[in-house]
């Protein structure tokens, strides 16, 4: 299967796969153990902003500049084969080692939370609440420079042994997709209010679907 | 938004999180470097067996008995607020920390690879080739006993600040659904031989809704 596997170190590619994950993991040491977080992220430019858990936990370990490794992995397909070895799935993942800074500014902190809404939630924005200056002052963003990161992605059908072919068995590639149900609104939400068109027809689906 | 959120150390909801996943990401160290891979894991019991590009990456790392983090996400449901900050997903996430050893026995590598199968492709085992003694010898199979271990779970809809409800805007919760599309065949299946019933309704549907 290491044979429909790539490596990328492609900017344009680094920065789909980026955005196109809903969170990222987020792995650092604490007093010499190794911690992976999942935590929601939004990329401006070069910078990856992390906002949630992960950011809070790590906020001790980043005073001194330490190393961390933050992975985004998009799962697109099944790749089902003739033997067990062969059995593989299609993904896309990226890498990305740096050390984060904690944002302070409360401007790039608004443009980093704008980010992170907009991202998930294109248009929401315009419709919720604006952060207040206490909020922003509250709340842990952490920017980590997009400079050492790389991309691994593997496509294709499955990849047999020569004599697994003539196996009567079905193989293939079942493409995966992450999609949204019913829309279920809160119990303060007045009736008659319909969810936006963003809400009900989310989708995420996987770009490269063979 | 940390009102939704628990923390539970209970083994049934450990172990029905990292079965359910498909993938996990495993933290580890190298050279002073932190690094999260993703990889497929499955578990037996209260071992937690590892195979694909991380296990092989941390081969090295563990001739020490290195300590490492392996943690499975499921995202259940965007979380739609009234104001930026409440926004949230509702997930299910397992951390699991320890030390991993190689398995060299060639039996208990055949289980956890027939347990790595049949986990994502119910029923498989019994139509593909199963593994010959070299390809269980050339292959990296890491396993973790699931001791040190816990879950963080949100479920339900946002909790806006009372102020924010006057705000005539769509809030409440976006179940999001893994499913599987469909089946596409490789270029040397028998024109004819359709998938099996478990891969053309393939669907791994979150279990906690709301």
């Amino acid at each position: 299967m290491r044979h429909r596997e790539r490596a990328s170190y492609e900017r344009a590619t680094v920065n789909a796969i980026l955005d196109e994950a809903l969170i990222c993991h987020v792995g650092f040491m604490a007093e010499g153990q190794p911690y992976v977080l999942p935590t929601t992220h939004a990329r401006i430019d070069e910078q990856l902003y992390l906002h949630g858990a992960a950011a809070n936990h790590m906020l001790s370990s980043l005073a001194n500049g330490a190393p961390l490794c933050v992975t985004v992995t998009l799962i697109d397909a099944l790749v089902l084969a003739r033997s067990y070895f062969r059995h593989s799935m299609n993904y896309r993942s990226v890498v990305v080692l740096g050390a984060a800074r904690a944002v302070t500014d409360p401007e790039e902190k608004g443009r980093a939370m704008h980010a992170l809404i907009e991202r998930v939630h294109p248009g929401r924005s315009a419709l919720i609440r604006p952060p207040t200056p206490q909020e922003l002052d509250v709340t842990t963003v952490l920017a980590l420079p997009i400079e050492e990161a790389s991309a691994k992605i593997r496509t294709g059908p499955p990849i047999d042994l020569e004599a697994d072919y003539a196996r009567p068995c079905w193989a293939g590639v079942l493409p995966l997709e992450l999609k949204g149900g019913t829309p279920i609104p809160d119990a303060r939400v007045p009736p008659g209010l319909a969810p936006p068109r963003e809400i009900a027809a989310w989708s995420r689906k996987p770009r490269s679907r063979s």
